[in-house]
Order: structure tokens, then sequence, then C-alpha cells
């Protein structure tokens, strides 16, 4: 079936993207390997620039975009989070102007972030039409093109250049357990592994309220409109409904199987790979590893002989230290 | 001169180590190598097994007393902290028993880590005689072999392979900045370093109170006696004078200005590395980049445009996550 991206794409943006970015490490513990039965691979994007994997999707949007287009004025998005660090990074590396849309209650720090990066901050009202009007409005006056944080084709290919460089580093992975928010990570993702190795299964890993599961049996979307966020600790995973571009890839392409964690789950995780793995991850980071301790991935090991070696990405580690979920 | 250790034992420790241990990785950030006006790279041993390179060192010990020895029947040590931990891993991985002698005011985490290798903790009082006494009845009685913590040419020679992976991975080093308590850590690196590349030049980093720089101007031990503990964050850095074995390595190969940093700046630059390289590291682990930032180094590098890239150790990633100093 024939997906907005393929796995040529994502080649290209590779292309495109590594002498920009880091080349992450892939670390190991004795101690989860003894905890899950299985080998496992963590895939370590704290380390990416900006401390988030986001930063490879935006920068093959910007570049991309600059390839086509060499009179290409500014970019720019809305976002209050992690996609428009990577957006203002992105365009600092290309040096090419950005606009950041902020609603106005967002936290200091992260607007000083992404100001650290040289981009423009806009301030709108804090609803999703005043932050889609502003946008529009700022893209207009600055000539710029909009870049969203995950249902475009040059973000998807980005995102998936992990699966590039996780099946160089570890070859025989069996399977990949993969956050899943609006799905530019784990479509990305999805779409180049199972290309370089069609065996592999891709299991996608969500906080409860998500509900992916009942749209992929289903074979069709399943989420009641209008879109609704989920509370969760993992902030930067409180989308639930997935793309209209990356769904039909997570449909496609993701085992119908979904690991569902709670709070308290992902607090535990995030603290178990602070202390050892000795790696920082923000909630949305601990996500999978908190999938992998779950009874429902046991049954599934138990049920899968051939699932021995398993890779975790874990996606970012911007967390605020001053708030660590396990010290009140 | 000749010293108790050469680059031959170090090569050789690390024939003997390298299966066992993990590669550990090499990080940058553009952050500091702005903040420092220099290329700086952080070799991580946080992620090494244990959690710190202590177990290179022990592990080199246990192996060679194994070769030399096949009847080899346990080895002990006494330890408050790391060294325990990692005589115990080490004797784990080689399936050797050990026996770790702590006072009986240790907290029960590290009890429980020293047990969670598997080895014999045999609990003594506090006072110095009462440890070297203890320890010395239990090897006898185990008929063990005693591995001290630092002062012990194996232990140096295998704290010294972490120079043989750095210079492989960053071979135009120029600089290495690294933590200094008994000395096994900077001798061992020290060693290795300048005999692959006699102009790099290694530099100690301290906490206040150790007065390292009095001694190497001096050319001779200037520590009052008997020996001190020093009151600082950096736990793993308590011990005041050098070892009988690694002092004059020190002496010989380490440059004379030593950087020295307060509480508050290793405090600063835990919390530094936490949020910027993402890597959870202990207050020992920190030292070198306190040091770094400091006023004194400015000036050195200012005086010598020739250190073009800098390279750091991490030494180790084993804190109290309920405990970090910036969190009241």
């Amino acid at each position: 079936m024939a997906h907005v991206v393929d796995l040529k794409a994502i080649q290209d943006a590779y292309a495109r993207l590594s002498s920009f970015l880091h080349l992450t490490p892939v670390l190991t513990s004795t101690t989860v390997d003894e905890k899950i039965g299985r080998k496992v691979f963590f895939k370590a994007e704290s380390f990416q620039k900006t401390g988030a994997f986001k930063i490879r999707g935006a920068l093959n949007a910007v570049l991309s975009l600059k390839s086509s287009n060499p009179n290409l004025k500014g970019v720019a998005t809305h976002s209050t989070g992690n996609h428009g660090q990577a957006l203002a990074a992105a365009a600092k590396l290309t040096k090419i102007p950005c606009s950041v849309v902020v609603p106005e209650n967002t936290s200091l720090v992260k607007i000083d972030a992404i100001k650290g990066y040289g981009a423009n901050v806009v301030f709108c009202k804090t609803t999703q039409q005043s932050r889609n009007e502003t946008c529009e409005r700022v893209a207009m006056e600055t000539n710029s093109v909009i870049v969203p944080p995950y249902d475009h084709k040059d973000v998807i290919a980005g995102q998936g250049t992990i699966s590039l460089e996780f099946l160089n580093q570890v070859p025989d992975l069996d399977a990949l357990i993969v956050s899943v928010s609006g799905g530019g990570l784990i479509s990305g993702i999805a779409c180049a592994a199972k290309s370089l190795k069609p065996e592999i299964k891709v299991f996608a890993a969500e906080p409860e309220g998500k509900e992916l599961e009942k749209s992929l049996r289903a074979g069709k979307r399943m989420w009641p409109n209008p879109p609704r966020s989920i509370e969760t600790i993992a902030d930067g995973m409180r989308t639930q409904q997935l793309g209209q571009l990356t769904w039909p890839i997570v449909r496609d392409l993701v085992e119908k199987i979904v690991f569902t964690v709670n709070d308290e789950e992902i607090a535990a995780a995030m603290k178990f790979i602070f202390e050892r793995l000795k790696v920082v991850v923000e909630p949305s980071g601990a996500v999978p590893l908190a999938a992998a301790f779950s009874p429902r991935f046991k049954d599934v090991l138990h049920e899968n002989e051939s699932l021995r070696k398993i890779g975790i990405v874990l996606c970012g580690g911007n967390v605020d230290l001053d708030c660590l979920p396990w010290i009140h």
C-alpha cells in the first residue's frame, strides 16, 4: 500500500540531516535484560541535539523547503513544547528566520528556550482557533512556510532516520517499542524499519486514554471528535488522535496489540532509567520501557519466543529537573 | 622514570577487560563548546557497568589474580562506597567469591547494592583500625586476596584503559581534565595518555581542601598526617592524600596547575550535565566540568591557544535520586 513516505524518502532525509545531528548511542543494561528476559537495546535520543528526536523531522522539513525553494524567507509553527524548540533549532542550523506562535500562558522556560535558538516568539490566545489563525497570519506577514509538528511527509521521513541508525547499530533487532502521540515518530520508524526488515515487529506504547488499539483493531479512526487531549504526565503525548498522514502508516505497519501505561508506571520507568541507565529522560521517553515492564508485554514475549532482541527508543530528555515525579 | 604501571600493562588490562565491559560513548554539546570556547568531549563512564569507572580497575585486579592463581578462593576489600560494589560486580562476572567489609553505619542502599552482586557483607566498627583488621581477618578466614580501592598496580592499569578508548574515539585530544581522589583514575589515565601522546596535558580537578597543587609544586607529599578526610558533596572524593603508588605517577605526569572547586560549583555543574548532556552523574563526576567552567581554566586556555580539544571524564553516576543537591 502506498504511503506518503517510503524508504527512499527516509534515506534522502538521512543524507540531508546526518552531518548536522548526533549519531545517538545505543545503551544496554544487564539489569533490564534480566528483568525482561530478553536482550534490550536503548536508542538514546535524549542525547540528540535539542534533547529530543524532534529536531530530525523539523530539520528535514526545513532543509527540504530550502532546497526546493532557495528564496525561502522563513518557517513558522505554533507549539507549546518540543516542536517549537526543534523548529527554532533547525532554522538556526540552516540560517532561516523562524517564528513560533505560543499561547500566552506558556511557561517562561519554554519561551526562553525558543528565543535561545534565535526564533521570533509571537503570543496568541490559548484556544486552538487563535493558535491556528495567529500562525497563519504570522506566516503570511513574514512570507514563511508553516511546518506542522507531525502530520507532514518531511517530518515523518526525518523521524524515520532513527530506524536507519538503530538497525545499523543493532542489525538483528526483532521488535521495536515506540511512543505514540500524533504519530510522527512511530510512523517514520515503522516505515523505515519494515522496509529494511519486513519481519520486524513495531509496537506502540501509549498513555492511558489514547485508545489506539481500538482504532487499529477496527482498521479505522474510532476516536471521538472534536479531537481531545489526554491527561497524562507524559506531556509530549497529550494528543489523542493520530494525524491524517500518520494514521494510515500506523494502521498498516504497527502491531495491533498496543501497550497502555498509567502515570505511576511511567514515573517508575522514568526513575528506573535515571537510576540504572543513567540517562535523563522526560516522562514521554519512559513510556516504552514502562510498556516493556507491563504484564501484557510479558504475555506477548511468552507467545513469541522468536522476539529475542528488543529495541526501545528513549525519545527525549527535556524535563524540569526541579519537578521530578518521584520527589514530593 | 619507571612507574608501577606502563602502557603495556594498560593494554594487557584492556585485552582482559574489554569483552566484559561497555565501550562507553563520547558525547558533545554545542552549548558547552560555546561556553568554554573550545571543543569539549565527554567520556561518559556513568554508562559503564555498575554505573562508574571503578569496575575497570576492580575487574582487572580480579582477572589478573585469577590468571596468576587458578586456585584463587576469593577476593576481599573494605569500602563504604563504589569500590565495594565494583569488586563485588567484578567477582560476580568472573565467578569468584567476594567479601566486602563495611562499617556498621553504612547505608542500607549501599549494602543492598553489594549484596545484589552476590558478595558476602561483613560488618565492622567505624574506625579505620577496625576496617583494616576485620578485612585482614576475613581475608585469612576465606583464603581471599585483598584488593585495595586505588593503590594497586592492576587497579591503576584497569582505570588507565579509559585513555585507550577515549584516544581511539577522539584521537586529537589536546588535554584531559580528570577527578582526583586517591589517584587511581588519574594516574592510570595519565600513564596511558602520555605514553600514547606525550604532548597531551592531563589536568587534575579536585574539591576544596585537597591541596594537591601544593604537593605537585613542591615535588613531594605535603599533606598533614595522619591522613584526613575532606568535607565535600563529592562523596567519592573525600580522601585527601594520594596513594603511595599513585602519587609518583601523578607527580611526574600531571600538570602542576590543579583546578579546585567548591560544593556550589560542583552542584551547578552536576545540574548542568543533567540538563544539557542528559547524563546522570554523581557529584564526583561533575567536578571536572566545574573545573572547566572556572575562571582559572579560562586563564589557562587564554595562555594556551593550542589546547583546542578538551576531554572530560564523567567518572560515574551513582547518586541518590531522592536527594539531588539542587532540590531543597
